[in-house]
């Protein structure tokens, strides 16, 4: 479990507030809050929540969110809950009569990041667990915001929707780039080593034949560096493949003192 | 709740593969398949689940994703429940000793479209519950999918890993508009009718002395007609506003039969 002391919550930038109209189960508040902050979401609000407030099965459910739950407001209507924001989003699956825009999660993510950024307060609301939001929640909002989903079955449970909705937010902040290769303490193995471990290679097997027929040889030794060249190796990893070429080496070759079977500055045999 | 026919799983493209392994809870197992089928994803594997197999606590939590559930596949090992997939992604949310490449959700699902539209197989692996994916495990795998997140708070529970992994593996083949406005059977107003509400409006108020002073009413003018322009109005909220400004000039002016007052043609009231 990831660590649920208070700087989790001081820390965490100003975010949307996840309204949760008339929820049913204490579970899914619960589940809700634990989603919410694994995307940086910590203002909950409830407007009458059908088994009341506090809810010890909310708790029980939390999983260590229990912070957002201890700072959750409640509200007697929708439009208690929305008074104080500037900018309302209303989540819902199922296409409403009103004439209003429908944001995909990723798009409005975007649109709150920079209503937030102008000093702007945003609601998310979310209605109750069977039903959804009614119309008239919806007639709160400005804009509403719609996952596109299998459309042969697109319904979400609450803290699933509260997910995508608050992922979509936190990513649209956050600067993790698209792929990371981590080398370790090693580091990527510069040029210097990695070919020298190739030049290794190929003299083992021009030894042994392998690039045979001779024609043949120069396609066939860049295939071979190919593979190696692809899979991005650490300087460590250089290390350890001269120590497997020395040890099939020292086999091939034991029977006589061959300079292909000397071990190179730095090789280290792993496990 | 959506439709559960056999239709849905039989029109959905080919999608990746989502490999459990040693599930520990019937219930996440069931709320996997329905985040699976929310995604459009339908090759579901099982890898030694810790209760058995068939297990009907699956079933209940599966709200109406059963046919997931249904074919799915068990195995013993990791090994054996990937051998006819190329390309595997191990889903974790901790930092590992291993030198391998870790994407985002959403570049891995730019990936694994690219790799599924090559022809080639993909899965994506998910640990226990409590403890993730060993070593030996993601060791099996290509690359590592993490997702980022708040990192004070980032463990996610089974089915919401396996719902944020899918989503963007949804979202990469869907074509949905950021942004839809939906004017219904009116469709968005023509600037005839937008001009028209705007000139009639203009005209009573010119009548009534709003614009005042004289040399502030072109800047007063534009104000107006901008809150109405930005609201992107329909052919039928047009002939609304038409009623409305009918109704006020008929309380203000029906002490004398003034022209203003005249309803416009295709004009309707609405409650």
């Amino acid at each position: 479990m990831a660590g649920t002391n208070s700087r989790e919550i001081t820390d965490l930038p100003p975010a949307p507030a996840v309204i949760l109209v008339a929820p049913q189960l204490g579970e899914n508040i619960g589940m809700t809050a634990r989603a919410m902050l694994n995307c940086g979401l910590t203002d909950l609000r409830l407007v009458a929540p059908k088994q009341g407030w506090p809810n010890p099965k909310a708790t029980a459910a939390a999983s260590g969110a229990d912070r957002v739950l201890e700072t959750a407001r409640v509200y007697p209507t929708t439009r208690a809950a929305v008074a104080d924001l500037q900018r309302v989003y209303a989540t819902t699956a199922r296409p409403r009569g009103l004439v209003k825009e429908v944001l995909t999660p990723r798009a409005a993510a975007a649109a709150q990041r920079s209503e937030m950024a102008a000093g702007q307060g945003v609601g998310l609301l979310f209605g109750p667990e069977r039903t959804g939001l009614e119309n008239d929640d919806i007639a709160l909002a400005d804009v509403i915001v719609t996952a596109p989903l299998n459309p042969g079955y697109s319904s979400l449970n609450l803290a699933q929707a509260v997910l995508l909705v608050g992922y979509e937010w936190w990513t649209a902040g956050d600067a993790t780039p698209d792929r990371q290769l981590d080398h370790g303490d090693s580091g990527p193995a510069d040029k210097t080593d990695l070919f020298g471990y190739l030049d290794r290679l190929d003299a083992a097997l021009d030894k042994l034949g392998f690039y045979h027929p001779p024609e043949k040889r120069p396609g066939m030794r860049r295939n071979v560096h190919a593979i190696f060249q692809r899979a991005r190796l650490s300087g460590q990893e250089v290390r350890t493949l001269q120590g497997i070429l020395s040890a099939f080496l020292g086999a091939k070759l034991k029977r006589g003192p061959e300079a292909l079977a000397a071990k190179q500055p730095g090789e280290e045999e792993q496990s």
